[in-house]
């Protein structure tokens, strides 16, 4: 994407399809200008207050009306992307906003690249690059705690972190130059230990900020969940009665489940994604050998793993061989199901549960909840990282200072560590957008949809 | 539906699914009084001006923010249902959607019923029903004509033009009213054969109306096409090159489009959708004999058949007798196909093509075209009627002026006349909606979508 900020653009803005209405998005310079040509009303859009609605006819070139519409007025910098905007709202018919959109590109608006409403807002100061990410992620909530956590940033708590973090940083930056400007007086503005010891501190909440993110991983993206164990020992009837619906496919003969399924479930707001996997025991069935595969990789990159025993068979120790070797064991929950038809199993920490009668399932659930969030707990006082993009440039900057502390331990020139306390404060400011690259502004509103 | 006006209703107006935004609407007395008690804003929404925008938090029970929104302020009478009417404009997100659907509810709004928002426009006297009527069709026009057709009726030309005919039967009824009033002085207010005279231009006036109804229908609905041929013709490549791409199936094993094949086609604003049948010989596979059933459906059921032979091979004359069986000739397009490995089949008022080489398809769809629309054509200022239940309500008044003319013709008392007129006048009631009945008004607002 090019960043022209100059262009009036435009783009549906609700989703697409049939419904009451659709709401297309208007935003540039003297936009209402350029929709006054097409708009037949009882005041001119251009000439109306701000943060006003006014009701008229979108024609075409021939004069003819398209629709009846609504528009919404609003007026630089009061608006989402603080330019002059519109929301012009319509019938709900991708008929009519796709002439509505055809005539007003013809009137010389551009069609909105993704994100770049929001693109706008950020590039208008109206919002840091945290809070543009926060966006996106409050659209694709889909639990309780995930729209906490995309609402914790949006509304700019880690943006606040990050900047006590950088003033402190930058206060410390500036005496070192301070002293370096007066480097020939000898003057000391700030005792190099008294640096030291405020470095670390500041790596300190630079951890703890950090120590958020397994957190805000699984609050953001919910928490991948394989379903392991040999065929027919219930892995299907598991998912179903988490579901309480048939979706998987339910059968006595072992190795129905060729694909990997996933489900999603909301425990307490968490959101779980299941993975039904096909087994994983060797086969010669060239598809579901596929299946394998696919079930491996599901272990793989699953944060838990449900091992699924049959309580009439016993342990499988050969599976479960197979399981360490792919996950560590802090991540694998012992499971034995059909406790309806056999005892329950006596082995240590394993849960004994029946997908038939739902026995053990409360506890299983617990389990997983605990594993996959510990004692963490959201709270709107404590900012949380959640994006890799975040965490990864908190590294950085801890990295970065961590060197120049050492840089001062070892009696090192001013120049080094200044030069490290420097890259601390830029990999921060990334993360809030101070500093940013056309890479990095692509790789964020790339994601976004149209219209945002 | 059980009609309540009193109540404050709310529904997603907006499409259902992801977006930039996504339009919560609300509607009923005071309902701005309501939504305040989950809105923290600058301004209470109740206190608002009418047709203004305000920024503000929705929070849940537990004083939590669910979303950022933009509320516009609607006032009775000036809203599109003629109540005090708010929307909510939230991010495009559907989980966010339900919270504060639920929240709303929980204050002691109602879930609108399908069509809901445009009943209450109806029974607040915003529009007429032939007007509600249309705004459903606004939302489900495809092409220039059928918007243009829906826009027509939105606009209010069908209603005008029913309400002149209505004003003429009542003068003449008050007439005959005012003599029936005056009987025993033997006053004539209103020649007899005078009146008969006006009925029946009234009815020449209906019957005009009755007259747009096939193109109304066309241009409402679109034109059904049944593309019929002994297998192998190459009816799918037919359907393909109009569409331009290959989305029916294409084989040359005889037999393969088994399922009724529907496409879309504009055709100068038109709709057409194609049917490729799956040939209607005679077979002894019983999954084809299905298809051969559905095919004689589908030609049943469609506008035009397109009768497509193999030009290499000639006329089929055995096919043409079956599909003659079926179709009365003038819905019969003859069309040879094949043309680019052998000659035009001279066949008089046949249509010679390629289905490969896209040889005669314009002059086919030409000859659609005139068929389905003939003459007609769409006019700014012409009443159009396009709703079958329109259509037979006018057909009703129609059979009451002439019953009435007969009467007069035959030196009925006026207590007959009289009657037929009244119920002439009470049929043209029901398609503005003068007069209505619960079921009536199900029949057509069912079938809205929520929202509307």
């Amino acid at each position: 994407m090019k960043i022209f900020k100059e262009d009036i653009i435009v783009a549906l803005a609700t989703p697409p399809g049939e419904g009451a209405i659709s709401v297309i998005r208007v935003s540039g310079e003297d936009c209402a200008s350029l929709v006054d040509r097409i708009f037949r009303g009882g005041v001119k859009l251009s000439e109306a207050a701000a943060n006003t609605i006014h009701y008229g006819k979108i024609i075409n070139a021939q004069g003819e009306t398209i629709d009846d519409v609504l528009v919404s007025v609003f007026r630089a910098p009061r608006s989402y992307t603080g330019e002059d905007a519109l929301e012009i709202s319509t019938h709900g018919n991708p008929f009519i906003v796709e002439k509505i959109i055809s005539v007003l590109l013809a009137e010389g608006a551009r069609a909105a690249e993704p994100g770049e409403f929001t693109l706008r807002a950020f590039l208008n100061g109206k919002i840091d690059l945290a809070q543009a990410e926060a966006v996106a992620d409050v659209i694709s909530a889909r639990t309780d705690a995930s729209l906490r956590g995309a609402r914790n940033q949006l509304d700019g708590l880690l943006t606040r972190e990050i900047e006590t973090i950088r003033s402190a940083l930058l206060e410390g930056l500036s005496l070192i130059e301070l002293e370096l400007d007066f480097a020939e007086e000898d003057l000391e503005f700030l005792p190099y230990d008294e640096l030291a010891e405020k470095l670390s501190a500041t790596v300190r909440r630079i951890e703890k900020l950090l120590e958020t993110y397994n957190f805000g991983k699984v609050v953001r993206d919910g928490i991948n969940v394989a379903i392991v164990g040999k065929p027919n020992v219930g892995k299907s009837s598991l998912l179903n009665y988490f579901l309480k619906e048939a979706r998987a496919i339910v059968s006595k003969t072992p190795g129905t489940t060729r694909d990997v399924i996933r489900e999603e479930l909301n425990i307490d707001g968490y959101l779980f994604k299941l993975y039904d996997t096909a087994g994983i025991r060797e086969t010669s069935d060239h598809v579901e050998k596929e299946g394998v595969i696919r079930s491996r990789k599901a272990i793989e990159e699953a944060d838990l793993v449900i091992f699924l025993n049959d309580a009439t068979e016993g342990f499988d120790d050969e599976l479960f061989e197979i399981i360490k070797e792919i996950k560590s064991e802090e991540n694998i929950v012992t499971v034995f199901n059909k406790t309806d038809i056999a005892e329950d199993f006596p082995e240590p920490n394993a849960i004994n549960i029946s997908a038939k009668t739902g026995k053990g399932i409360d506890e299983l659930l617990s389990e997983l909840k605990k594993k996959a969030i510990g004692s963490h707990s959201y709270s709107e006082k404590t900012a949380i990282v959640s994006n890799v993009r975040h965490y990864n440039a908190l590294n950085r900057a801890k990295e970065n200072l961590t060197s120049a502390i050492n840089s001062i331990k070892e009696g090192m020139s001013q120049e080094f560590v200044s030069l490290d306390i420097r890259a601390a404060t830029e990999a921060l400011d990334e993360i809030i957008g101070k500093v940013t690259t056309d890479d990095i502004l692509n790789n964020i509103f790339d994601k976004f949809c149209i219209g945002k």
